[in-house]
């Protein structure tokens, strides 16, 4: 049975083909600048990648070059190849708790949450009205990023400003990387073999978000209202000072958006190194004793850990501690240095055990006080077995 | 010797005169709404109060106003009677690690730093230059509520936003309440009879910050480029996702300004509760089991618990944590939701010890593994203390 997976952005779409029986990845490649001037896609089979540029008008189009694509590379015969399709949707905000099969109420849902919601777009329900209008006998199942996080109390959720902000517009914490959240709730689970335990999942990547999880239910998660808050990022800032945008507003005579668009675009890991957005280039060049590179990674373990003290004592304590993502699962550095922050609290790793890359590894001591495991979260997959189980329990 | 302790911000003076002595308080007052209709003054007298209703245009005038008064209640002969003025200031940013005395190049300095900086107001230099003028004798203090904080290492004060904005705008987390963390630190070395304890001091009133201390020198602090950020308090947010502002200000058509004013004056307890922002007010109404009282103070609690957890592992551990301040000092079931949430780090509180208000006290048992003190912080007297010393030591 093979199901496709499907991120859409703004100008580009990432795609994922698998086959369920042994979670097999068939192809998957991207899409980019789409709507844009020199579009083109990259598509991974067989262990080859093929790059091409083609003009790509538009996301609509996009899924019809990728069915032909899907059928001239002989992957699929024909759509009805295709068993089901998984949308990865951002933003969920509270009207959904879980993935669901898409039908026009879902749709009217999701065209009322593109309206009132700052960083979600129409792009998904594009891709998605597109794919039941070209393949209508296939099912398309949305899984949503703020899904898992649905069980924060209202404590939690809400912000401390003018309650009318929560009741009329909506402001509240939704908190996003659920999908990848649940799947390390899930994995230890199996390793566990039991769901009472109190899990810190950190997935840090270019984004990223660490999760408080109880007894499989996430508790608190650092990510808000929008992505740009919690921990520090690539390039997005996370929770700062808000009275910092008035006043660089008025130094740079910016306008709110400009601001908002710094604090996502060129702050950061990128914003403090002045260098890159990318941890293994910071890693280089930390290595190579570059201060501005040591300012920012120090700041970014920073962020980290203060979220994992808060969720330590929100949880009462911790049995494990989950490194996912791409600087969770590959940089050693920072995971160490995370790590030793947290000897207080009786945390040991094996620093042999933690020079691993992309592996799925315990890394701390047997006399750690908390369980610390690096774990490998491919979503694009989880997306894809949210949409067998759905498909295969209607 | 008496020293008078003054406390302008742009509609009001406090005041407080003390022979220093026996750090006995005299008399002290406030002169409210200055430059505005109704303006009045409150003067407290050997267990008298005076409040009266005078005309008042300006903080030039009040001073004059101040200063007849002391005379005609007989309270000095004449100015000559006062040995030095403490002037509190907001904010000295990265200019002033200490308290100092006025002379011409400090008063450059505080223009500069008035220019530079959103949450300062040209008052402070207003009334430190009209009492140089009118009392040219008298020596003048300075007493920062930044200076404490100026220990934080860089990886603390920066922002993870563009290095810019801290290199050419200045833009960094100063703190402030540095003058109450730094008494009660002073308490716990009085106490203790030694430097080299871990500390996390709360002083939290109708604003509030928690500040952690290593060997007496503040390590971090909660408040940040303004006195916006950090915990909840009375009618500010503290620490929100910053995309909260745009999308605000679209809802509502406000400006910037217009929702920097809500997230200063109409958020915290006062926004959640919708009824108070006074912490005595919403514990009653807990009392009552009013359910928006319970939500307000539930979310207070949480982002206080928040950053003890964080500074409890940024100290590696805590030997000590403070409550000072208004809902620190006298608000029993905040100090006792604190200390239960505290429970997974050792912390133990003895519910007849914290039964108690406005007295230093030990509330914790013997048993716990980190000392729990409430101290009282008496911010005039400080600034009385430091101006003493200064002009003692010149």
């Amino acid at each position: 049975m093979k199901i496709l997976s499907l991120y859409a952005q703004s100008n580009s779409l990432k795609f994922s083909l698998y086959e369920m029986k042994d979670e097999e990845l068939i192809v998957d490649g991207e899409f980019e600048r789409i709507g844009l001037d020199a579009s083109f896609y990259t598509i991974r089979l067989d262990g080859e990648k093929i790059v091409q540029e083609i003009e790509i008008n538009s996301l609509d189009d996009t899924i019809d070059i990728l069915i032909d694509k899907l059928i001239s590379l002989d992957v699929i015969k024909s759509v009805d190849d295709i068993a089901g399709i998984g949308h990865r949707v951002i933003q969920g905000r509270d009207k959904f708790t879980e993935s669901v099969i898409v039908n026009d109420d879902v749709l009217a849902k999701l065209d009322e949450i593109d309206e009132s919601t700052p960083i979600n777009s129409p792009t998904n329900s594009l891709v998605i009205k597109k794919c039941r209008e070209s393949m209508p006998l296939i099912p398309n199942v949305v899984v949503f990023d703020t899904a898992f996080n649905q069980t924060m109390d209202e404590e939690t959720y809400l912000y401390p400003v003018p309650y009318k902000w929560y009741k009329e517009y909506g402001v509240r914490k939704f908190g996003f990387h659920g999908t990848s959240h649940r799947c390390n709730a899930n994995t230890m689970k199996d390793i566990y073999g039991r769901e009472d335990f109190r899990l810190i999942s950190c997935h840090i990547g270019n984004t990223g978000s660490v999760a408080a999880i109880k007894d499989m239910k996430c508790v608190d998660t650092s990510m808000g209202f929008t992505d740009v808050s919690g921990i520090m990022m690539g390039t997005k800032s996370g929770d700062i000072d808000p009275s910092i945008i008035p006043y660089v507003m008025e130094k740079e005579g910016k306008n709110i958006g400009e601001i908002l668009n710094d604090l996502n675009k060129n702050s950061g890991l990128l914003g403090l190194s002045e260098y890159s957005s990318d941890m293994r280039d910071i890693n280089a060049k930390c290595d190579e004793g570059d201060e501005k590179a040591l300012l920012a990674r120090k700041k970014y373990v920073r962020r980290v850990v203060d979220y994992i003290a808060q969720y330590y004592v929100l949880l009462g304590g911790a049995d494990a501690l989950v490194f996912s993502a791409g600087v969770g699962e590959n940089s050693v550095p920072v995971r160490r240095e995370i790590c030793e922050k947290l000897a207080c609290l009786g945390v040991k790793i094996d620093l042999d055990k933690n020079n691993i890359t992309r592996e799925q590894v315990k890394i701390s001591t047997e006399d750690s006080s908390i369980d610390v495991y690096v774990l490998h979260v491919d979503e694009q997959l989880l997306i894809a077995r949210d949409t067998l189980n759905i498909i295969k329990n209607r």
